[in-house]
C-alpha cells in the first residue's frame, strides 16, 4: 500500500498571522501490511527540518531514498518492525515553525499535539496512546521532537533527535551579525526586508539563510503582538547589541535550559535518543553533548551518538533512529 | 487533470553498462483542458540537470513551484498556452548522461528520439512533428537541449537551454585537479574511487561535486570500451596532464564546436533560445556569449539573456522560456 | 633621520610566564627635522594587531606603505605635523598581550605605561605630558589604544582606534566552536594543543587563527594561575557550554562594557577617533557602534566613521587617524 | 656581519614600459666569517614570488624566520655551509616580471643575468663561476629559478624551485573566468581595470588576486607593444574565448614545455631539486610530478619531494633546499 497524502483542513492553523495555508497536505506511509490486516500499528511522527515539511519528504534524489523507501527497505530485512509513519506540515512564510506556539507565526504545537494526533487516531488503526507513539526529526525537527516530547510526555512515548538545534548561543549567535549585515542592505529594517523577501525570485542563496533563519526564530522564541512585525529580534537592528531580555525569552526555549525542569516527563519516555555530527556546520554536536551530560547526571535513560559528518544530507541516520524507535515501540 | 507519471520499459537502456534501471518513471504533464477536449498539444520535453531526472522535477520546495504548478500558473494568467510538458529520466549511477550516447553510461540519446518521443506520441494526443515539439533544459539537460535540438531538428523545432554546460575549457576543466586531489585519496584509481562512490553513506559533500561530476562527463564523452571502467579520464591520474586526444573527444561535444557545423539545424528551428547568469559559479555565461556570438555571425535568429544571479535555484527563468517555446509552438 | 630600531631591555617582562624574550627592538619613527634642531615633539605611540608587533610595521610590501613611508608622505603633502612614532613589540608566544596585565601572559600594560613611556621621554625630545602623546592601533592594537587611552588619561591624551576589538559577544564568541572543533583533534586538551603548537612547521593556516586567538584572548581576560596552561578557557574544552564566570571575566574587558565607567577619563581626552570598516569579518563595526553610541549618551565628543570595506589590508585608514590626531596633538 | 642592503641603480631597468623604477635594493646576507676571512663563498640567488621581493624577505613576522635568520641557525647548526645570499628586487606594477623579459614589464631576466651576476662578483667575494652559483626560489620565484637555471646553466649550476608556477592548464587558465568576471565591472576593458587598480586604496582583496595575477603573467609570457596596455590577454576580454595563439605564447613559457628542449642544460647542473605541497592551492603539484616525470625519462637527476601543506607559509622548506643547495655548492 502505498504513502497516502491526505489533505488537513486544520481549525487552528487558520487564519494564521503569517498568512500561511490551514490546509496542509500530509503524507502517513503506511507499511505494506496495513491494507490485509486489522491490526493497529504504532506511530512515528517525524518532524521536518527549516523550510521543511512533510510532502517535500517524499521528495525523489538521485542518492538518497525517501521517507517510504527507506521505511520499506528496513521492514523487507527485518530491521525494524510495521509503524504508521506521519509527516506533519508545519511550514511557514519564513521557513518553519520550531513545532511551537507563537503568535507571530501560528499555533504549531496546537495543531500538532491536539489536531493531528487525534485525527491519525480516528483515522487510521493506530495503537492511540504514548506507548504507541514516537516522534523524531532532524535539525528544527529534532529540535521539535525533542521538545515535544518533553512537552507532553503523555502524548509522545519515545523520541529521537537528530542534528537538533540546541546550544543556541552557538547555533544561532553566530548568525545574529550575519543577519544584520544583510538587513543593513534594508536600511537596517526588518519590515522592508521582509517585502524585499516575498518578492525575490529565488530564496536559496546562502547569504539568505542566517538573516531569514533568525527571523523565523525570533518569530517563534520572541513573538511580540504590539510589534509591526509581530515578533522582536533578539538585538538592536542597526548596532547589533543584543536585548538581553529577548534573548532570554529564546533561551528560555533552548534544550539545554529544558532539560533540568522537564527530567520527570524525559524520565517516562521509553527511548531518548539524539545525535549529532561532529562537523555539524550549525555546532549542534556541542549542544547535543550538553544535554546528554544533563541526561546522564540525571540518571535518565537515553542514547547519545556521534558520527563522523556534517549536518546536510545525514538522512542515513534515521536508519539508526528507526530500529531503535521500531524496538521501544515494540516493548509492552 | 493532474501530472501522470508513467512508467517506461526501454529496450535501448535494457543492459546497460551501469547497471541502471531500463524501468523509468516519466511524468507527463497535462494542461487542464486536456482531459475534456480531442483536441492535439504541442509537446515541451524538459531535460533534468546533473543528478536531476523527471520525477524530481514534481519535488515539493518552500519557495519553488514545481514545472507543473509553473506551468499552470503560467496557463492560468494566459502568458502560456496549454502544452503537453514530458520529463524524462536519463540519470545514471554517475549523475547523469549528458543525453548522449555512450558505450560506458548507456544509449540515452537514443532511448530520448527514438523511444520517448514516439511513445509520447502514441501516448498523448500530441502534434506529431517537429513543429510541434520543443525541448528545454537547465545546466546538464540545458547542454542537451541545445545539442538534441542541433542532431535532430527533424525531430524538435524549438530549443531553450537555461545556464547550459558550454565552453568546457572553463566549465569542466578547472575542475579537473580538484578531481585529482579526491583521486588520490584513493591512490589515484578511479576504480577505487568509484567502489568508495557506491558505499558512500551520503555522495552530497560538496568536495564530491568535482569529482563525480568530471567522471560522469568522461563516460558521456570519452567512453573506451577498452578501459576496466569503460571511459578514459581526460588526464592522467596521477600527474594531471592533459591527454590531448582524450581532451580532443570532450572538446568535439561541446557546443561552442557544434554550432557551425550544425548550422543549417539551428537555422531550421522556430525558436533558439539560451540565458545565463552573470555570476553562474560554473562560467557558463563566458559559453552562451561564444555561442550566442556564433549564431549572430551565422545569422541564425536566436534570443541570448543574461541575468543577474547565480547557476542554483534560478527555476524562475522558465517562466521566460515556456513563454518563448509556448509562442514559437503555436506558430504556424 | 631615518627611523631608528631601539633595543628595550625591560624589567617587567623579564622572567614572564610564556617564557617570551624581555629585551624587545622597538622602532621609533623620528621626523626629518628632528636631527636638525632642539624642538621637542609630540609622541604617537602605535599599537600592532593580533601576531604583530613593531618592526613589523616596518615591513615592505609591494602595495602598502610602511609606517615610516605614510608618515614621511604625510608630513611632506603637509597633511600631519611632524610627530615621533613608537611602536612597541607586545607581541607574545600565543600571538597578542591585548596591552594588558595578565598573570598568564605578562604584564604589557605596566611594560607600556610605566617602562616604555618614561624611556620614550627620557630618550627623545617629546612633549611629556598627555597632551602630547597619542595612542593608536588597529584591530587588537585598536583594542589596546581604547582601553589605555580609557585607564591612563594622566598618560595618554589622544586616542585612535581603527577596527578595534568590541562586543566580545560578536567578535570571540562565534569563534568559540571553530576553536573546539581544533581542539578535538587534540582530544580536547589545551595543553596538548599549545605543545602541538611550539612545534608546528607553519602557524599561518586559516583554519588555526580561531584556536589560538581564543586561547590569547583567554590568557589576557581570564588568567588562572592555579591552572596548568596558567588561563581559564571560557568554555568547557569538551561540551563547549559557556562558563559563565569566565566569560564574565572576559565581558569585564569589553570596551563596550568599560565606557561608562571611564566616561570622566574619556571626557579628557582631546581626541576620541574610532573607526571600522563596514564588512569587518569580525563585525566590529557592531562595537564600534555600540561604543560611538555610548560616547554620545555621555556627551564625550568623538569621530566614529564607517567605511566600505574589511578587516584586513585597512591601513590606509591611518591617514586619516594621524591627521586627527597631528590637529589635536597641535592644540594648546 | 649583518645583511646588508645594497642600493643597484640598473641601466637595462631604466625607462622600463611600467614605470617601476630602475634603482633597486637589494639585500645581500653575508655569513658571519665574511667579515673576517678573505676566502671566496658560493651564491644562492634567492627570488621572490609574486608581490614579492628582496627586502620583503627580510620582514619580520610572529612565526617565520626571516630568511637571514634561516641561514644563521642552519650554519650554526652545521647544516648548512657558509654563502652569501643574494635577494633581487623584480618587482612590477602587476605584482611580478616572472624573471623574464618582456616589451610590456621590462628585461628582469637580462637585468638578472647580465647585471646583478656581475655586479655581485665584482662587489663581493664570490665563486665566480656556475658551480658556485644556485638560483632558488618559491612560487613565482620557483618558476623563475627554474626557467633561469635552464636557460642559463653557464651561470647557474644549481637549482631549487618551491611550489613553483607550473603546468599553466591549471596554475592560471582555472583563473581566467575569476579575472572576466572582474574585469567586466570594468566593461570588459584592461584599460579601465588598470587605471582603478593604480588607484585603489588596498589591493590585497583576494578577489583581486585572480586578475591581477593574469594580467600580469600576460605582461610577462604575452607582451604585444601594438596594444595600448602592451600585452595580449590569452581570452577574448567580454567572451571568454580563449585566443590560441596568445595561449601558445604562454604554453611556450610553461616549464612542463621547456624540459626536454633545455634536457642539455639541466643535466649540467649540480642540482635540481623541486617541490611542491600536496595541497597546493594553485594545484602546482601536478605540474611538479610532470617536470620530474620527464627529468626521470631524460636520465636527468633530480630530487623530487612533495610534502603535506598548501601554497603559503612553506617557508620551513628552504631548510630542505638551502642544505641540498649547500651540499651542491660545495662539491668540486
Amino acid at each position: 500500500m502505498p504513502t497516502v497524502v491526505e489533505t488537513f483542513e486544520s481549525k487552528i492553523l487558520r487564519g494564521n498571522p503569517l498568512g500561511d495555508p490551514h490546509v496542509r497536505r500530509i503524507p502517513v506511509y503506511l507499511p505494506a501490511s496495513y491494507a490485509t490486516g486489522r491490526r493497529r500499528y504504532p506511530v512515528i511522527t517525524l518532524l521536518s527540518g527549516f523550510t521543511g515539511f512533510g510532502e517535500a519528504l517524499l521528495n525523489r534524489s538521485a542518492w538518497t531514498e525517501t521517507v517510504p523507501e527507506r521505511a520499506d527497505r528496513l521492514g523487507r530485512t527485518g530491521r525494524m518492525a510495521d509503524a504508521i509513519i506521519v509527516m506533519p506540515d508545519c511550514l511557514t512564510r519564513y521557513g518553519g515553525s520550531q513545532y511551537l506556539n507563537s503568535s507571530a507565526a501560528g499555533r504549531y504545537e496546537d495543531h500538532l499535539v491536539h489536531e493531528l494526533v487525534p485525527w491519525v487516531d480516528r483515522r487510521f488503526r493506530t495503537i492511540p496512546h504514548a506507548g504507541g507513539r514516537a516522534i523524531m526529526g532532524k535539525s528544527s525537527g529534532g529540535y521539535g521532537a525533542f521538545v515535544q516530547a518533553m512537552r507532553h510526555p503523555d502524548v509522545w512515548g519515545s523520541v529521537a533527535g537528530h542534528s537538533g538545534d540546541m546550544y543556541f548561543t552557538y547555533c544561532y549567535l553566530p548568525d545574529f551579525p550575519k543577519c544584520l549585515d544583510l538587513l543593513a542592505r534594508y536600511g537596517g529594517r526588518v519590515e522592508r526586508f521582509l517585502r524585499a523577501w516575498d518578492r525575490m525570485p529565488q530564496k536559496g542563496d546562502p547569504t539568505l539563510h542566517a538573516a531569514i533563519n533568525t527571523i523565523a526564530m525570533a518569530a517563534c522564541y520572541s513573538p511580540n503582538p504590539r510589534t509591526p512585525v509581530g515578533f522582536d529580534l533578539p538585538f538592536d537592528p542597526r548596532t547589533g547589541e543584543l536585548r538581553p531580555r529577548v534573548w532570554r525569552r529564546w533561551l528560555a526555549w533552548d534544550p539545554v535550559n529544558l532539560v533540568a525542569r522537564h527530567a520527570r516527563s524525559l524520565r517516562r519516555l521509553r527511548l531518548v535518543y539524539l545525535d549529532c555530527g561532529t562537523r555539524d556546520e550549525f555546532h549542534l554536536q556541542y549542544g547535543a553533548r550538553m544535554v546528554a551530560g544533563q541526561l546522564r547526571r540525571l540518571k535518565i535513560r537515553h542514547v547519545h551518538e556521534e558520527f563522523d559528518d556534517g549536518h546536510m544530507n545525514v538522512q542515513y541516520r534515521y536508519d539508526r533512529s528507526f530500529v531503535l524507535l521500531s524496538r521501544a515501540l515494540a516493548r509492552r
